[in-house]
């Protein structure tokens, strides 16, 4: 059975792991015969957002336990993610993986990534694994490896700074899957387009499929 | 087209709403061609618990500020609830239903029901429009209508508990209905048993689609 290591950046569109496309990802993995283990940085959240309000609180959450209200207890600190162990490895999106996993929201191309997140997706890469990324999460890929083929939707700003990270931008529609066959990495848009969430659960569809169509 | 109402009882199973559970309703409602609106009430939740660890965290949320993570900040107070505006009303699982919209993780059978969340259950049975309730949802429905048909699974102390509130509990496993006819209640138990994410899903399925077979 092919397992995916599947990587949440806190759990809520606006501070962490967008919970739709996180879910949808996890479901979809099981559901067409694969397996997953999750993990996140053992580090503080950016920020913490009311998402009722989208004002700022004064409190201080970490992303792993947060993130671990969408594994339901079972995930894994991110420094000890071994690339061996996995056949692929999934980035869901939300604010978090552009503030917690990475300073893209404030820095744009000129942003720093996590750590342990640039040493999991470098891993995956020299072992010639696949790396999916849904929603914002292709711009870790692309600040990591530069000059990949991804999609990050439509957006002309955030597509723009992809391209300055030496990476070359397609534009998506709902559900479609860009893949670099070079590089094997798979993004999709998910909500960086304003999408239903069937429209997420179609994306998570499509990109395992991908993903896993390579595997085998 | 047909509109549901889904309760969220916050954000993360040992706390909150059961984030699979609602989410794949949420992808089940839309999927099948109905829409939905999201309300949580605007009450503090009884705790907070570190869901990496089980430990209960000194900090303080509230219900409907933590459910808009899993809303996207799209949902609304429970007592803004109009039965009239609703053709179906859906509980998700979780911990949270047991120690936000009711004590019953604490008093069993003698405990007490969030007003907001027995109001608009009172309304839509008195309404004669569908109730369907996910893993220990049932509980609510249990305590506010007393002898309905129902299952929380197969765990006998629980199954016990809604017993002694007047209901009549049936066994069930992955992905099976209880319909009660009578008083147009659904039932299904998700995560009250040993359950994966996609008899999840399935369980989601199942219950969205008797509940839309009852509406056509």
């Amino acid at each position: 059975m092919k397992k995916f290591a599947v990587v949440l950046a806190g759990c809520g569109v606006y501070d962490g792991a967008e919970i739709h496309e996180a879910t949808l990802s996890m479901y979809q993995i099981k559901k067409q015969g694969a397996e997953y283990e999750l993990f996140a940085p053992d580090i503080e959240q950016h920020h913490v957002i009311n998402h009722l309000t989208g004002d700022e609180m004064k409190e201080k959450r970490n992303v792993m336990v947060e993130a671990a209200r969408i594994a339901r207890g079972n995930l894994k600190p991110l420094a000890d993610f071994n690339a061996q162990n996995f056949d692929a490895i999934l980035f869901p999106g939300g604010f978090g993986v552009a503030k917690n996993l990475s300073s893209f929201a404030f820095d744009g191309p000129d942003c720093k990534v996590n750590p342990d997140t640039e040493k999991a997706i470098k891993a995956m890469h020299k072992a010639g694994k696949p790396i999916g990324a849904l929603c914002i999460s292709p711009v870790l890929v692309a600040k990591i490896l530069g000059d990949v083929e991804l999609t990050i939707g439509q957006d002309k700003d955030t597509a723009g700074a992809v391209e300055k990270m030496g990476a070359n931008h397609k534009s998506t529609g709902h559900g479609e899957v860009v893949i670099d066959a070079k590089n094997n990495l798979y993004t999709t848009p998910c909500y960086m387009l304003d999408a239903n969430i069937v429209e997420i659960g179609e994306g998570a569809e499509n990109i395992v499929r991908a993903i896993l169509k390579t595997l085998y």
